[in-house]
């Protein structure tokens, strides 16, 4: 068992955040509405900004990467600051430590409850892509969809299959989302309908940040992706189902998904999750060259559920439960895949991984596979039947790793869903 | 016939950019390397960072639009402004204004000959979209890779079909472009190689920039769908054919459109376009009500040609001649379904026309049209034959309209291949 970290500030044994975790976030408070970078700390958070201004942590000289409304500029100072800043932060708080321990008045100044901040979407994303990398997923929807004989296309067991997301509406956790309107073909009627989204769902991914960049025209070979990956988040996807399968023929899915995708408020390091490295599953046939990696320690090991509160319940149910080491497909075989034809990837940009499913209906992570198109009504405690979201309904996610008695967490990435637009005409 | 203005500089007949069109552009010099806004006006690009530092034009004080290395803040400062300035150049630079007219110290402070200039990426694209609006590039498509009685598929007629580009990897004409290469399935072995793309394109569109935002969960509706459009580009949306083909079910286009896009350094704003409003299709069936319009000015008469060179030739071909008017989708409804679902759109977007075919093989907008997927070579004045862009080719593409004695241009938007790189592996 590894000798764990211990802080001077209490830290429940179930907090998703002990001092091994400092995830970076950015939040504002009531006294100052300012967004700046702060770390999750138990059930605080301390304030970067305000330690980067009084001194206390080393950086370049004159360089500002905390006092910013994201961590764009931090995560651009590259992978040694990370690991710096990582280092000083766990001394500094640390319960051997003096510095900041006995310093009443400082730990007023920057440590803050994470119920009285408001945290803000972390990254400045300029581009969001998302992947479809698990295979449980893809026979899924393939079953269902196309032929179950052959529900994985040919390509998919190639290739990371991925297409270009909308990084504009990507939102942070807490954000409501109004259900969406478009067209909408129901199978008795020749034309199709313009109607509120009927089969609003959720998908349940993760997804990393690009912590370096490429230039156009240079992929990133797969032995170096992973230095091009900054940290990982909560991810929920959400999806208009009946908009979707109209629409995205021959290009892809478009307003199905453009209306809004939530990530978690806090971004985990890969230092972070480091303990928690696991094998991905086996691939055949094995990839192509470009693709190729070993698979024992590629992935990582964590804990995934949704859970859904609906307007007349007191409390969430969790209605799925897996992992992320379920992925076929790894981070770094995204990235490489992603530039081999010379695409650039900037600074933040977001890369989901798709829907993660497990093998059993209880592990599924979207409602459309859950209740199989609607086919087999999930049932909630309070007796309420569900097929897809109904209005008022929030979706929470959750992640955590744990071994060995550290547990290192992602918080949540929460949503809820308002009623559609009344656009005042109907067809 | 309109009556035209004058410059007090010396203006060609057939010049894109008469004082009429003053279309926005980034340039660098070699003496300011400071990458900074001006306007085309016949041979020459005017520095309206140097006329705004001076005072000529009379903004809202303190307000620094010109002095930047991308449009947007210009065009954030919205409609109303974009047309006082356009009034203010044109007034500047009119043949009967002294002030500009007799300084020739100040002229030669502002006046940049075009071929002395370095022409930068006029705006920061935040989010890139492509549509698919022409229904003779559509139905082409569709009877070479699908079923020729049933070219266009259900939802081609019922909506503008779009998907997410990507926008990292737009770049401005003139950059040029290594060959991609990635996956591609031969019909002749099970497996896909890994391979140098073989099926080079091009696909001549035009884009048009957002000139002002919506919020996320508040779609445009289409009446005030034209204030939210700043200008036009041209734009080559380069694919990777054999790559497409591999890659894109069930998700859309990737690695086959992401390696790069290339568009006109000169945005000519709809104010310019006025003169040359159209109609554009009847459409049948009539649209949902979101997308309803009048179809007897919402386009332009936009004459559009593709020229291809190649290393052995000393002179451009041009192989293809098509009309911006034959898009059945308008801008505006491009725009309203777009948003309509609630997807936010920001300053600076770019939103792809697809290719814009006419109806006869000179009129195709792509080579995959023009030479029929490899089954129809194309032949060039010097003996030369062609079925996909091969390593050194430059394709340039042109655009003006004309009327009345009035010319309104776009210049060109050029492009050359360099050979793939070499990656040492071949599977």
């Amino acid at each position: 068992m590894t000798t764990r970290l211990k802080s001077f500030v209490d830290i429940a044994p179930d907090s998703d955040f002990p001092l091994e975790n400092l995830p970076y976030g950015i939040f504002s408070d009531k006294q100052n509405a300012q967004p700046r970078a702060g770390v999750a700390l138990g059930e605080w958070v301390v304030d970067l900004a305000a330690l980067e201004a009084k001194g206390y942590l080393k950086l370049e000289q004159g360089q500002q990467f905390f006092n910013q409304p994201t961590l764009n500029a931090f995560i651009e100072s590259g992978k040694a600051n990370w690991s710096k800043v990582r280092a000083e932060l766990q001394t500094l708080l640390s319960a051997d430590h003096a510095e900041l321990r006995d310093n009443q008045e400082l730990r007023d100044q920057v440590f803050f409850n994470q119920s009285d901040v408001k945290m803000h979407l972390p990254v400045h994303i300029p581009s969001y892509t998302d992947f479809y990398s698990s295979k449980e997923h893809a026979t899924n929807v393939g079953c269902m969809f196309r032929d179950p004989k052959n529900a994985l296309l040919a390509n998919w067991s190639e290739l990371p299959v991925g297409y270009n997301g909308r990084a504009s509406s990507v939102i942070v956790s807490g954000t409501e989302i109004v259900r969406p309107s478009g067209q909408i073909k129901l199978p008795d009627s020749d034309r199709p309908v313009f109607s509120a989204c009927r089969k609003l769902d959720f998908e349940l991914e993760t997804g990393f940040i690009i912590g370096k960049p490429n230039h156009l025209g240079k992929p990133i070979a797969i032995e170096n992706a992973w230095d091009h990956i900054f940290g990982m988040v909560l991810f929920n996807d959400w999806s208009a189902r009946d908009l979707q399968q109209w629409e995205y023929v021959p290009l892809g899915p478009f307003n199905a998904k453009t209306f809004a995708s939530s990530i978690s408020p806090w971004v985990v390091t890969l230092e972070a999750l480091e303990p928690f490295k696991t094998s991905s599953p086996v691939q055949d046939p094995k990839p192509l060259t470009y693709l190729r990696e070993d698979n024992s320690s590629n992935s990582y090991d964590i804990n995934l559920s949704v859970e859904i509160q609906t307007e007349n319940s007191d409390q969430a149910d969790v209605i799925c439960k897996t992992n992320f080491k379920y992925m076929y497909w790894s981070m770094a075989q995204q990235l490489a895949h992603h530039t081999i034809a010379g695409c650039n990837v900037q600074v933040g940009d977001l890369m989901g991984s798709g829907t993660i499913s497990g093998s059993t209906p209880d592990s599924y992570g979207s409602l459309l596979e859950i209740t199989w198109n609607a086919t087999k009504p999930l049932t909630l405690s309070n007796g309420e039947q569900r097929t897809f979201i109904q209005d008022g309904d929030t979706v929470i996610m959750k992640g955590h790793c744990e071994k060995d008695g550290l547990r290192i967490g992602f918080g949540a990435v929460s949503g809820k869903i308002l009623p559609a637009l009344d656009f005042g005409f109907s067809e």
